[in-house]
């Protein structure tokens, strides 16, 4: 059913850029400026130059393959996705989209397609955090989201800023604001990437066309209690943090359930102390993660979660309730969501709207230039992790899709 | 309402043994065959020679001071506890009972009192395990419940071995055995302890005598579900594992309740993995203590608990239950329960019977010799902790009790 991309090529693409990896036969590891990086960066720079794309380093390494169209005055549009990745994740988070991207060039230079309006294909850094906390950037650099001087002295666990990081790499630090675009600079802004979840999968879609990133908040809370010996300690007089902390815990997800079918709710952090076999927890804690596509349904979510978990406190234990992030959803363009919609269609794929449960760098760029993100499957639904896994087949139907809205957006016809 | 010991000797006694401590400020922690345990073991060693004793050092390290009787044909009576320590512990868990012990040879020496059958006041080694493992170890080689080579080839967290540890203690590894003792060697052990609970501070009584030592069950569950991203993977296809703990967990407590109401249940060691705040866990474990007076009932909480953990496993998780310790109650001896209740009423003492919650070297010198353990209160019921704390006349009045028991089976008539 493919009309336009090559799934051997995207394979070539894909594994060749996953051979520059920390830790071969354990997922892939590509943290931001390590020597694996700059061969990554490397072999990137080589395959958009046989794609015909002119291609430059920006200021903090993002690397920028351009395809100059007939009216270089025109703002070009973006297209693209990141190249580092989590610790022993997959191969196709980031990479997935930044070979679209590549494998749109080559399919652009074999049918001789100039466009009206210049193409940069991006391939991006530190998306995922790995490295130096925070994640997301390139993109919050790139459209002023963050001082630049916190994001120079931004260290990793080594204590390695960002500064001495990319001097090692080859880029001067006292130029890294040039990488910031200016308004208005940016025509359109367009994103691949692997679902990371089951639903594609289970609905037996071939992609999914983005229509906003849902709302984030993220709780910490903490219950207090009386460490004792457990052996010495009758059931009646204690106070023990973690039966409070079990007691809240268990009323959680089903608020999730309750209010809204695309609400999540998790847990995925927990500490228990002191720790021993044979001593009653004093203090226990717990991060709440809930995300739903309505910033009211955020809210309310986080709301009551505070509620459970003071109500239970109140039994002898003492409670604290932080909040640690609160991200309001992000809508994406509407006009891209009808015209990857329409383009979908055009090549009979079988498509669904979706709302990210993830951020990527498209949620960044949304407030900067119309942007558009559209999902491939995943399979079991499994990322993060080197089972991480998007077929070939299915990977060039999305890049299809995203090769006939970037032909229309920058004005060029392709013929299939 | 002393009528024998002094509590500001006893004051002076607890206070210049723990002088000998590798956290001072920060509670007490006096490992077995450190530095500074030699320096205490000297400084019994001349408070027992203070108070009239003939001291040795047994061949693992244990000090013992002898009040040779009468009629050294006899077997003698042995009183006394442990002297080493938890990391940054108390200064009364284990000292409280071996400074009693010392205070009564005080007062038999002050008395002119030589009894008819000897008396061994022992300052033992190595009961809490801290540095190790497994704990009890002086009372487990003296009634030969350890294997002598087991025993040289324990190794703590460095990796130093006991044997090792003994020869730069001044010990000779190859004499170890010599510290075993022969079947009937002993007439009667005496302990005091400090309780480590709240009952007796809360019941504002004096002592408790104690008539057995519970029974100890502990268990590990493991529960494995499916990782997956916090935002892409929707509530309802997800196996949380972190979710189906919790369902098995806010079940357990209630179980201890209704079976016994000196029944404890405790679930003190958690792990969630990967423990991500925005990753579903896949892997939770915990461990559940379980003690009890009766076997029956120890045995009973431990099915229950099994089968809550599994019933809930059914539901899309797999689960591991593994018994990891079942120690059953250990009765101690109903004579010197009697005796020791009669001088507490001689006394004019506010006593209770107790259950003891913790295992004590009382408990594994049980089945080698008639055994009676004395309880005094703990404040707060706090333990292993810096802020332990028995009230010196507390202490006196536990230390009257067995000075009282310790002149009936020694032969001896104290004057009051």
């Amino acid at each position: 059913m493919t009309r336009f991309s090559d799934p051997q090529r995207l394979e070539r693409l894909i594994e060749g850029l996953d051979r520059f990896n920390a830790t071969p036969g354990k997922g892939t590891t590509r943290l931001t400026y390590t020597p694996e990086f700059r061969q990554a960066s490397d072999y990137l720079r080589g395959q958009m130059e046989a794609a015909g794309l002119t291609v430059r380093e920006d200021a903090i390494g993002n690397l920028v393959g351009c395809l100059v169209g007939h009216n270089p005055a025109l703002a070009p549009v973006m297209i693209g996705s990141h190249f580092d990745s989590v610790p022993n994740g997959g191969k196709f988070d980031g990479p997935a989209g930044v070979i679209a991207g590549i494998e749109i060039a080559f399919l652009l230079k074999e049918r001789g397609l100039v466009p009206e309006r210049s193409i940069e294909f991006v391939a991006m850094i530190e998306e995922e955090g790995t490295r130096f906390g925070g994640g997301l950037l390139a993109s919050r650099v790139m459209t002023g989201k963050v001082d630049m001087d916190e994001f120079l002295a931004f260290a990793d666990d080594a204590g390695i800023t960002v500064a001495d990081a990319m001097q090692a790499y080859g880029l001067e630090p006292a130029q890294a604001p040039l990488a910031v675009r200016e308004a208005g600079s940016v025509y359109a802004f367009l994103e691949l990437h692997i679902e990371q979840g089951p639903v594609l999968e289970a609905h037996a879609d071939d992609v999914a066309i983005v229509d906003r990133i849902v709302g984030l908040g993220q709780i910490r809370a903490t219950f207090r209690g009386q460490a004792g010996h457990a052996g010495t300690t009758p059931m009646n007089v204690r106070r023990d943090a973690l039966v409070g902390a079990v007691a809240a815990l268990s009323q959680l997800p089903d608020l999730a359930r309750a209010i809204d079918q695309d609400a999540v709710l998790t847990v995925g952090k927990m500490d228990v102390r002191p720790g021993g076999a044979n001593v009653i927890p004093d203090l226990v804690s717990f991060t709440v993660d809930i995300r739903a596509p309505g910033e009211e349904v955020v809210r309310t979510l986080i709301d009551q979660a505070r509620s459970v978990i003071e109500r239970v406190g109140g039994n002898g234990l003492g409670v604290d309730v932080e909040e640690q992030i609160f991200l309001p959803p992000v809508p994406l363009s509407a006009e891209l969501h009808e015209a990857l919609s329409r383009h979908a269609d055009t090549l009979g794929l079988k498509r669904r709207t979706m709302v990210s449960g993830a951020g990527h760098d498209a949620m960044i760029m949304a407030d900067f230039a119309p942007t558009g993100l559209v999902f491939v499957p995943s399979r079991n639904g499994i990322s993060h992790a080197p089972e991480e896994w998007t077929g070939y087949d299915q990977l060039a139907r999305g890049v299809d899709v995203l090769f006939l809205a970037l032909c229309e957006l920058a004005g060029a016809t392709p013929q299939s």
